[in-house]
């Protein structure tokens, strides 16, 4: 396949996708009302719809033929993935996301809250509808999540977080529905163990680094092109660059940074990247995310090429240069 | 069976529940840690373990014969049923529960919101092992009650809410979950479509009692014998009391209502209770009960005597005379 083939053919499987989403919350929105309607508007905001492509793909990699199998799966994901940015939101107590107002700030915190729930009952439900090994990997992915988050707020300006505490948390919170979701999707499909390893594997690493570019992106995204950056340096997450930063340097660099970590301000935005690029904490974590990436792709070389396996291929590449 | 060996046998049914919560809530703080540790403490906090003891009858009542097969869709109604709590005493902002602080009270609205999610999706991964029929079922009514809060919410405060207002928020909230429940383990059981229809207007009956009851009992309930009171008079919840009580009485005395409802406190007590028993609001809501509870026991005749029958009576019986 020709490179604009490959565009296409993701930006249809986004499209039906979309078409799914909108066909089925329309649907609850009749039956359920307002909050089917509210929290649908989070869902269908936008959004990469990477975690409902990457199920796609992983099930006709895997060898699945009949895409209404997997659909379901696919959006699963989707509603459990906007029912944590929902709680996300009212928990990092953020007022907009996607240019709109987000739904604890709009309607209240008590609505924020059931939303959120409501997402997670259609998520589960529309994923429950497999066999008890699929649903058990799921299940078991959204338990990691919640107990990631968990490890995340204890380490909230813990300036002793280290690489491994890091890479743990987004094991749970980011890469492991990745992985879940790949594997899940193979396992629908009935693949071997194997290769339901091997796209549990590939989703994990895809996943790291992911999150490893959504960090960067905090630190020095431009507001024009997509993601406002800062946030988790307000809410004093530790990432992997500023963890790297704090172990790199000594003496009054790493008090210096300790103070703009404590006090952060948008002011403080040049001096903290000096000291973070001083460190090559930076280059760091592009490495790392390289290394990442490189090892996902290894992951698919147990499969035959096919049009998935380019397009998975193409998946990895978007993941390492996006920018919102 | 005499009384007493019925009171001993559903003390041995929760008492099995209770052992099965604690092996499970165990096994999940080895693999989840704290937030596994700390939203298990919820669950095992007490009880009266309705939901799953309702969901062990029901199966049995309807041809189930393999108590193992039908444990973990009653572990799940008990994980769904925490998950509420949990997240509801945020929304209620209350700050204890069961004689124990709040989770969010105690560790802050983040954890609060995430050891929600984590026990929902505990209660989603141990129901989502049935057939497709029976988590749809499952998962519809999670969906409901979703709904049924955020029309509840709108209602606060409301005095122009109607009974069959209330009876739709009672219907999603409480007494949906109880049908569900009872319907799906007869699914489980492999009963007729008759039967599962009669084990779901069974429990919709019962719920909605068990709510009426719930409701009398913030009025009116004995700090020294269970519930504390007045939390949802404090909330501005309309419950059937109220409604009914302001749609009987008139001018100055309905004006009064309106008053002590606005800036209720502990007080006003005696004054709210004159009036609604003037208007014979309380008197109204106990037949509505037992008309209920009645509805509920004719739906248990679509079965033949069996102990598993002569038990749900019995749990009818403590719906109505409970105090806690």
């Amino acid at each position: 396949m020709e490179e604009f083939e490959v565009l296409d053919r993701l930006e249809e499987i986004k499209g039906l996708i979309d078409i799914k989403l909108e066909k089925v919350i329309d649907e609850q929105s009749v039956i359920y009302g307002d909050v089917a309607r509210i929290a649908g508007e989070v869902v269908l905001a936008g959004g990469k719809r990477l975690r409902p492509i990457l199920i796609m793909l992983a099930y006709d990699l895997a060898g699945g033929e009949n895409e209404n199998e997997i659909i379901p799966l696919a959006l699963s994901s989707e509603f459990i993935h906007s029912a944590t940015l929902v709680h996300d939101d009212i928990n990092d107590e953020a007022s907009t996301r996607r240019g709109h107002q987000t739904i604890h700030s709009k309607f209240g915190l008590a609505k924020g809250i059931i939303a959120g729930d409501y997402l997670f009952s259609q998520g589960f439900g529309l994923g429950g509808r497999y066999d008890q090994e699929v649903v058990e990997v799921i299940a078991h992915y959204c338990s990691k999540l919640a107990s990631s988050e968990f490890t995340q707020i204890d380490h909230i300006l813990d300036l002793s977080t280290s690489p491994e505490d890091y890479l743990e948390i987004v094991r749970g919170k980011t890469a492991g529905p990745f992985a879940a979701g790949c594997k899940g999707a193979a396992m629908v499909a009935g693949a071997s163990q194997k290769l339901c390893d091997s796209l549990f594997d590939f989703g994990m690493e895809l996943g790291i680094a992911f999150q490893l570019v959504d960090d960067l992106l905090d630190i020095r995204g431009d507001d024009r092109m997509g993601k406002p950056r800062g946030a988790d340096l307000y809410e004093g997450k530790m990432t992997l660059p500023i963890i790297h930063a704090l172990t790199i340097l000594h003496g009054k660099q790493r008090e210096r940074l300790s103070e703009i970590l404590h006090e952060f301000e948008d002011s403080l935005f040049d001096e903290l990247i000096s000291l973070l690029e001083f460190a090559l904490s930076l280059r760091y974590s592009e490495i790392l995310i390289a290394n990442h990436l490189e090892r996902a792709l290894s992951k698919l070389e147990d499969f035959d090429d096919s049009e998935a396996k380019q397009l998975l291929k193409h998946v990895v590449h978007v993941v390492k240069t996006r920018n919102s």
